[in-house]
């Protein structure tokens, strides 16, 4: 992966949604394929305005078609576990929960990785609709043909305790 | 004040910035000139997304030069008080805290309300620019001559918690 380019892309696609992004937040932006190296199948570019022991605010960024694999976010000492709330800007999103599946989902779980993309309740979000995952409860999410923009408001966020359900996953942060 | 004038303006402000409101956010939108009857001098228009028992996000809208009164949120039950982070989206919002006084602020007190308005310490947010508020402190803003829109993240929102310096405030929201 070219993470500067990614970065760059990342930083005119907030720009074009109106969001000011100065250099150091270009430079603080995350880019990870979640160590399966199939950026542009399963990845996440993210960047976090804060986080600290009472909220976290960040922006997601998704590219067209783009899936973050199925996670939960656990209980963390006296926490119940990472509770959020995604506020799509831009693009679509498609996020998948827990219950009844749905009949004609529009997302599809990436071949490659379909088995361990089990839940299957689809929450379709566009432009100005949000949706509260509640904590530790398995969610997916991805992106329609054109991409999304989702603003993601949250309880702390731990990403070292979240639990994929893909063993293969390893969530670690892009080098710079 | 006409409040649905206002809330269509506020809606359109977040519109031209790049931030999808919906017909349920724009009727949701709150406008409040904090009991003092003067709206445009000191009063403030808010769209919260969230806010729930672990954080609450929202967008602030100013008209050019209006402040929000000297106010802090104090402890609330096991919590500290609520934490909250400005970040600036458009325009430009001069933030007064405690600390040592700016010694040539930008941003003036309004002179009829002045006396309550005594925290000195002038942090200029431009877009793109954020700044971190502690718990049970003092504060005040203020936009520049353009106006500003800035996003707030933070800790829940008990706003008939919040201690205003300025006994007259009473802050309720408008009615619809």
């Amino acid at each position: 992966m070219d993470v500067d380019a990614l970065r760059r892309r990342a930083a005119a696609d907030l720009a074009a949604c109106g969001i000011v992004v100065t250099p150091d937040d270009e430079a603080a932006i995350e880019v990870t394929d979640l160590g399966l190296g199939a950026f542009e199948r399963e990845g996440l570019t993210l960047l976090t305005y804060v986080n600290n022991d009472r909220y976290c605010a960040k922006e997601l960024l998704l590219l067209p078609g783009q899936s973050c694999p199925q996670h939960r976010h656990p209980p963390v000492g006296a926490s119940p576990g990472k509770q959020e709330t995604f506020r799509c800007r831009r693009g679509e999103v498609f996020l998948h929960l827990d219950g009844a599946p749905t009949p004609s989902p529009v997302a599809a779980p990436p071949a490659e990785s379909c088995e361990w993309y089990t839940v299957r309740h689809e929450i379709r979000l566009r432009p100005g609709e949000q949706h509260t995952i509640p904590p530790d409860t398995w969610h997916w999410f991805q992106a329609g043909p054109a991409g999304a923009i989702v603003s993601e408001f949250s309880s702390t966020s731990t990403d070292e305790a979240d639990v994929f359900a893909d063993p293969r996953v390893r969530r670690v942060a892009s080098e710079p």
